[in-house]
């Protein structure tokens, strides 16, 4: 079983259209309306694909009952603690049109300590029989970096762990030991104050990660570790469609190499191609989702996108 | 008291922030979610002036749940009566920074026809113990013209009726001898296909209706009858703000005339002194709605507002 923990989920509402006018009026299909947040939305991913799963967050207030309900709907194992705030809502709209997406994430109410603690213990207890736990999305107000970072410590030592996240929270959950973090590269950028992926990706692995994954948008991924000429993953042409959700996607796909075992620090042959296993399944995975229209969701042709994905050996000598 | 009638009620969404970027994505305050739909938000002002109201809706699904949660918490007294298909949402995104409003309008389920049977009877009913009936907003699948032609032409005979609608439904309620209607000026060409509004009033006031409004927006609104050299009446400045629910703000003040038993269609001077009364409320209230962030509030200070409304008759010959 694969754990998700999603400190901050949201209500997610997704709306199309040809193109977004300003100040405009526009007529439009009913919304989706669903639980969301990224650790929900990798759940969603893994769940859709066959893979056992658990979905671990709080719910609070009118939008908190309508999470439930959703999660309740969506056949995703989960545990929801409930907490005082309301949950807060994230807004999609997307332009059919013109492949914009606009989003409006409303600022998230704050955790109390006990609910903080509360969720520190649920996924303690959880992680005990999972093969691996997922940490994704950002922290709400009262779950800072250095509760992250604590409970990532406590984590690592009972199943390998993924840590999605920005901010102080990626350089929190880098240095406890996380084995794989998945920032795009403008979250690492703004984290470590460089500018190069690669750059960014090494000074996380020195912190005490064991695995750094950049996400590049259309141009694919890193996957990087201290050891190994880091890979670079891509397709071929770049998919058009909605990005959002695409990173836990390819988060989703991490996990299934970590839960299988996969080692992915060791020199020999496996390793190399567990490492190359990964880089493919994350782009493939990550695609497939830019063709659905809701977060959290993945087009069944991820399978045939596999043989699609380039992987070349980055020399960081000549770079 | 007053009945407000809305056949075609949402859930109304709102978000403010400084400037919308079309692709963007913005860190925004929690938004409000409310019962809307037009009739919904006359009452609402109503309510907030001390009117008694009654508002008459629909609500079904999930979010028919929070619209009559949102109707009970705010103390409105209202009937709702359920319906098999869920209530539809309406999204508005407010730029505090470029005074823009984007709206997304979901399209509404169809009523079933057993559903707007119900609906006319209760309007009926409740129809007997009120001074003023106002049915207002679009027309779902299932509730056409023709439906609200004939509920027009019986709820002529119980009560002053104050009809505000778009399209061939707007038409219809002329037709059927509707007291007033209250379109804006693109309402108004697009359902009779003359550009002026005052030739547009006229055809209205051909067909059945006693007394046309027409909203032009920041230049204020005319008042136009049969029988007297139409009004118009603005504010020396336009204000700034959010537009939505400045034409609902319009009807309750409108309402209020009605309810008073104004006689607004007399060539005594107090016909002609109610005639610029009921002009000079419905452009202050309208532009107390602007100064508010959500539909259906007005400014309190729409009573010192209405001493800085000018009123001016327009000579027709010469226009």
């Amino acid at each position: 079983m694969i754990l998700t923990v999603t400190p901050h989920p949201a209500i997610d509402l997704t709306w199309h259209l040809g193109t977004l006018e300003r100040g405009g009026s526009h007529r439009v299909q009913p919304g989706a309306s669903r639980a969301g947040g990224k650790g929900i939305n990798v759940a969603r991913v893994l769940h859709s694909t066959g893979y056992p799963v658990l979905a671990l967050t709080t719910a609070g207030g009118e939008t908190g009952e309508e999470l439930r309900a959703d999660l309740a709907a969506s056949g995703i194992p989960h545990e929801v603690l409930g907490v005082a705030a309301s949950t807060r809502r994230s807004v999609a709209i997307v332009e059919t049109d013109a492949a914009e997406t606009s989003i409006l994430n409303e600022h998230g109410p704050a955790l109390l300590p006990g609910e903080s603690t509360a969720l520190e213990l649920a996924a303690g207890r959880r992680a005990r029989d999972a093969d691996t736990v997922v940490l994704s999305g950002s922290l709400p107000p009262g779950f800072g970096p250095e509760r992250l970072g604590a409970l990532v410590a406590t984590l690592v030592a009972l199943a390998p762990v993924i840590v999605d996240t920005s901010g102080p929270g990626l350089l929190a959950a880098a240095s406890a030991g996380a084995h794989v973090l998945k920032p795009n590269r403008e979250e690492l950028a703004a984290a470590t104050g460089l500018t190069d992926p690669l750059d960014g990706a090494h000074s996380l692995l020195s912190l005490g990660a064991r695995l750094v994954v950049v996400s590049l948008g259309a141009e694919g991924l890193l996957v990087v570790t201290r050891d190994h000429a880091p890979l670079h993953a891509r397709l071929a042409a770049a998919l058009r469609g909605n990005p959002t959700g695409a990173g836990d996607a390819a988060v989703a796909a991490i996990a299934v190499s970590l839960a299988a075992g996969d080692d992915l620090w060791s020199s020999s042959p496996a390793g190399s191609d567990a490492r190359a296993l990964l880089a493919r399944r994350a782009t493939a995975w990550s695609a497939a989702a830019v063709l659905m229209p809701l977060a959290g969701e993945v087009d069944p042709r991820h399978a045939v996108l596999m043989d699609d994905v380039m992987i070349t050996e980055v020399e960081e000598d000549t770079r």
